[in-house]
């Protein structure tokens, strides 16, 4: 059957990321997928709760329940924003770098065993059309 | 920046679901994108909920859940199981084939842009690597 471009998309993304989740899990650092969404829209310096929502695709009422539990769970900090000393900004944490770390190489296995099942032409022209459809899909491109 | 794979394919995907849903709510056909995760998956002669819930990737209780909601929003029925009489199984009914018709001009319009952004070549490259990559991460290939 000839599915929709939306699924074919869908397919491998859910496989991804439940190997990436189990991975955390075995290793410690329970995240759940809505979490996790938003908490790798952090830019490097800090990100407004309003910018995450908007990023990650939920309403700010949504983000900002998963940036309380992310916070409880010790994967970010809110600091106050040197740009407006009424804002917050959320940050990664200690602990939130460190289960960045750990993801990065079950990343690279995936990609791994993908590139092995594809070859490395179809690999990289995937990865590059995927990377040419960011600018009319992603707004953040 | 060289985004990982999982996430050069959650972009796209999360437009084109936003898309679809918009499209949806438009025409009065009010559905979550967990909803449909579920809809989607239901075999042309029904499914059994526990079967759904494995390809949707999500719990026994929470598939139940959704069910019940597309049942009520007359979405899908539950018919006797002709193959065990105490087995139920979820069907597509009338509002949600209509809600399918609804939805595949918009997938189609969508298509129609990527392909028009990319070109014929790596638009038809891209599903098919997208396809190939199922026989290793859709355990319903």
């Amino acid at each position: 059957m000839d599915l929709n471009t939306g699924l074919l998309l869908f397919i491998p993304y859910r496989a991804f990321e439940q190997r990436v989740f189990a991975a955390l899990a075995t290793a410690g650092y329970a995240i759940t997928p809505a979490q996790a969404r938003v908490f790798q829209r952090i830019a490097p310096g800090g990100s407004r709760t309003t910018d995450l929502a908007e990023q990650a695709g939920v309403t700010k009422q949504t983000a900002g329940f998963l940036v309380e539990q992310l916070e409880r769970q010790g994967y970010v900090q809110r600091v106050p924003d040197p740009a407006d000393g009424r804002a917050r900004l959320v940050r990664v944490a200690a602990r939130g770098a460190e289960a960045v770390a750990h993801t990065s190489h079950v990343v690279a296995e995936i990609e791994a065993e993908w590139r092995a099942h594809l070859g490395d032409a179809r690999m990289d022209e995937m990865r590059s059309a995927l990377t040419a459809l960011r600018e009319i899909t992603d707004p953040w491109a």
